[in-house]
């Protein structure tokens, strides 16, 4: 198996993608190997700071980098020769079985879309983002994808999730609670009434019922589905949150007072090593992390998309999302 | 100045409303009279624990309840005697300026728009709630009354937000952002593109672009304006964030280790004090409180009531949102 790491991504790049590729490939199985898509020199000089390259680290060379400013549909075209086009058409031609990137995610996720194709039966391939809880993480879908969706999209990114958490993360049988601002069903947006309905009908979907902003850090559920808007408000404000009341007690923080209550908090608030989000739904595996992301960050990635490739969750993904009706 | 207090509307009334009302009246002018309206008993009971009530405090007898169980648009017609709808009743009746309640927030929000009705050229009725920030509170509207809205909607919420927060907070001028997903014009879902050409080119709103989940808690606007379905959802999702860390920090707090960076994640964090979510664009002032509210969220519910009228707020609202176009 080999991962293309987009060595360019983060804001501090090429360090933590170097850092994060040596840890991985510490723990991975020794048929793991990671390709570090960047600069080869550059690379090649962070590399040197942790002495002897392993045998598994393979360095691709892509002269060019995407910023903030490439309009993210232009880039495979603009930026043939940048990182992430370069890392992901390894995987399309068959040279590499996932992508992981912290660079733009509009550009990881346009440029995902020409190469790796979404499956057959999913109109819109969605983000799948790992909020923490209480108890186990929850996946957010679609977390920022798709702004005006159709009630089969949801069902669609309803399947998607499912099965990427009961491959990448082991839940048989995940739970799947739609958000919503109430409980009953027949509450919400036309939207969300509409789904309710589709997916209490919905064959392989272990669906829960509706669940409400306030329920969501509570924990208990393994997949909250909803439209992107509404996906991407929540989880950009609760990382901002987060950041905030975690960075302000950590900054402040004697470390004899950090007790139990306290690493709670941290614990439920810092997604920071949570290790990227998976564009859904497309015949690949491409996992987007924050362009802050640390080693550990990147290494979780690496961990998730090697787990994601092991499980053959993108053929499980075809297989599960088929006789979902495609809307007009 | 008479202002009603619906007397059995918290989760331990009567107890926290006549505790507020005591307050209040002890700091408001003397021209402003509480009435509390509930069952007499109960009420007198109550008051007896505070010795001699002081006489600008009035009970106006309501003998039945509002429960979470009732549907919301029919406790008009099946709970007549309900203090809800008996409170709103002397508001509609000229008998009391304004409503104030800590009950069913559904009941309260479908009972005012039958007494107190929408003003002209107000479509849809919207809920405010002041989200704390780290710089000043900001009104996020709509906050749950409105699930599918069209651009127009969105833009009497922007006039009615502006009116609310000049009047009864004094800022001159508000400022009004468009919560969106990206920053630039053009972004978004349908509604926000349209919203947002509409907001840029209306008088009398001080628009100052696009603000993402992640901008909010910064502070910096006065009015984050968006659908009801989206700022219910945001706001249920805050609440039960801040509640959580927030209790559990108190939980374990050595008050020794209380220092400024505790305090300031309690005073980002604790909206319980803020007294209170006016219902906008209704023929007058109706104010719905959290069912946990204390005796000072209360009171500072009062208090805004009284400011409300103070400043002649619904006529402004009413001036202010002439002109907007209602959409078909």
């Amino acid at each position: 198996m080999r991962i293309a790491l987009d060595a360019m991504g983060t804001d501090r790049a090429p360090e933590p993608e170097v850092a994060g590729a040596l840890e991985a490939l510490r723990d991975f199985e020794p048929d793991v190997e990671v390709v570090l898509v960047g600069d080869e020199a550059t690379i090649r000089a962070e590399l040197a700071k942790h002495g002897d390259p392993p045998e598994r680290l393979v360095i691709q060379h892509a002269p060019d980098r995407v910023t903030a400013a490439d309009p993210p549909a232009s880039v495979i075209r603009k930026k043939p020769d940048s990182s992430v086009v370069v890392g992901l058409k390894l995987q399309q031609a068959g040279e590499a079985d996932a992508f992981v990137s912290a660079g733009s995610t509009g550009a990881v996720m346009a440029t995902s879309l020409f190469t790796l194709r979404p499956l057959p039966g999913v109109d819109r391939p969605a983000v799948g983002t790992l909020l923490p809880t209480v108890g186990e993480p929850c996946l957010l879908i679609d977390s920022g994808a798709n702004v005006d969706c159709k009630p089969n999209h949801l069902i669609q990114f309803a399947h998607l999730g499912s099965t990427y958490v009961r491959d990448t993360l082991g839940r048989a049988n995940p739970s799947v609670a739609l958000l919503n601002i109430g409980e009953e069903p027949g509450k919400g947006s036309e939207l969300v009434a509409e789904t309710y309905d589709l997916l209490v009908a919905e064959p392989g979907i272990n669906f829960v019922g509706n669940v409400e902003g306030r329920d969501i850090i509570g924990g208990g559920y393994d997949v909250v589905v909803c439209d992107g808007f509404v996906g991407n408000v929540l989880l950009k404000f609760y990382e901002s949150v987060a950041t905030l009341i975690v960075s302000r007690l950590r900054k402040g923080l004697d470390p004899a007072k950090a007790d139990g209550d306290l690493e709670f908090v941290f614990r439920v608030l810092d997604y920071s090593e949570t290790g990227g989000a998976p564009l859904l739904g497309v015949g690949g595996v491409s996992i987007i992390c924050h362009g802050e992301s640390t080693p550990s960050a990147i290494k979780n990635a690496l961990v998730v998309a090697a787990q994601a490739v092991r499980t053959d969750m993108v053929k499980h993904s075809a297989r599960d999302v088929q006789g979902v009706e495609v809307s007009s």
